[in-house]
């Protein structure tokens, strides 16, 4: 039941683009210069196992709101001393660069095809925890076609904290079942479900890499499940397939 | 001196679209169903006579920030109620629709081309007084390649704020001189150029129709004076002319 659809927006990172393979890319020359004796990836799931406890200072309130850039940057420098390296010592230009490993992540071989499929008939936009200076430069490097930048700085609430979905479906000036997340991630859609929000679930096996075992099935009934994001723009009734 | 120039940044209304013939367009059968004897255009001069008195609430403090929609709504009642028509007359669809004019306006001639050209090089965005549903759906219909939908409400701030220009340089995660307002209006540059921003001046002399008689030249030396988008492409160093 999709027809009153008007707007997909997506989850970012995991759902449209492979930051584990791309966080360790760009961190593998900057551990091998400083020493740090760690498998890149294994340094990426370090840096992203930050993530949701930083998220959470500002969605509980103990903070107010704060973009992924600065928590990123926040992250980085814990999990750069965890590993023996004092961040002051460390040039500014050289951390910033690391930090913005992820604007340049690599979007998954299907989406950019599936996108560009949807975005004839729909109005397409990430709807990510990312800043949209993140997700805008991503974007750029990347060709994904978005006819906005929306997420958590624009709505200022992280999700799956319910103003993620809602002050994003009221920007679009649609109300929330005229909006469908798409998202690898059972929790996401959970979350939008419950603000109203339609969902589509696109697993990505390989998010963490060989060894995953959450996110590979549906854990509820969502209104879509497909393979990849062609199959996404087949379920939408999308030409171009 | 657009040398370090990253992002170009679009005024809208005037500049990008012809706001007065688009909604003399629209607002024509509906002004001939109730039998308002005007000019259509004359009746969205009107309409616009109202906006900046709507934004100065917001502005001065006396009103939270309340996105262009609901203001051009009010608006729109106002103007009614002034040719003697109440507004709680009228089918709320038939008010919505009308008042959905501002996002189904035409660009002049030479802004597509000219703005698929600049975006080759640089990010582009509106940074409009336009709500986000407002300049997204403006953007779809007419083809307008905007990276992202900036402005007013993303900002949390109207033009001519200094608070719009900054925190739209500080959301592109740039630096004030890294981005160049793109206006026909003399004073949005003025108060861009007074944060920092550089400064493109293209003059739409028929916004205001054949008797246009403000914003024909610019005011002040600006980094840019182009006589149309194309023009802007060439000076900002675009291929594709």
């Amino acid at each position: 039941m999709t027809a009153g659809v008007k707007a997909l927006v997506f989850d970012v990172f995991g759902t449209v683009v492979d930051w584990r393979s791309g966080v360790a890319r760009e961190a593998a020359p900057f551990l091998a210069k400083h020493g740090i004796a760690v498998d890149p990836a294994a340094f990426a799931d370090a840096w992203r196992r930050r993530y949701q406890p930083a998220m959470e200072a500002v969605r509980s309130g103990a903070r107010p709101f704060t973009r992924l850039d600065v928590l990123h940057s926040e992250n980085l420098e814990a999990v750069l001393r965890d590993h023996g390296l004092d961040p002051a010592t460390v040039a500014e230009a050289e951390l910033d660069h690391l930090n913005r490993a992820w604007h340049r992540l690599d979007p998954w071989p299907d989406s950019v095809a599936g996108l560009t499929r949807l975005k004839t008939r729909y109005i397409i936009a990430p709807l990510s925890n990312g800043n949209v200076a993140l997700l805008l430069n991503m974007a750029k490097r990347a060709g994904l076609p978005w006819d906005a930048i929306l997420g958590a700085e624009v709505a200022q609430a992280y999700k799956p904290s319910p103003a993620a979905y809602l002050n994003t479906a009221a920007i679009l000036g649609l109300r929330p079942e005229e909006v469908m997340l798409c998202a690898a991630h059972n929790g996401d859609l959970a979350a939008a479900r419950s603000t109203g929000f339609l969902t589509g679930f696109i697993p990505r096996p390989m998010e963490h890499g060989a060894g995953q075992t959450k996110d590979l099935a549906p854990a509820q009934d969502w209104d879509v499940v497909a393979p990849d994001f062609g199959a996404l723009a087949d379920a939408m009734g999308c030409g171009g397939g």
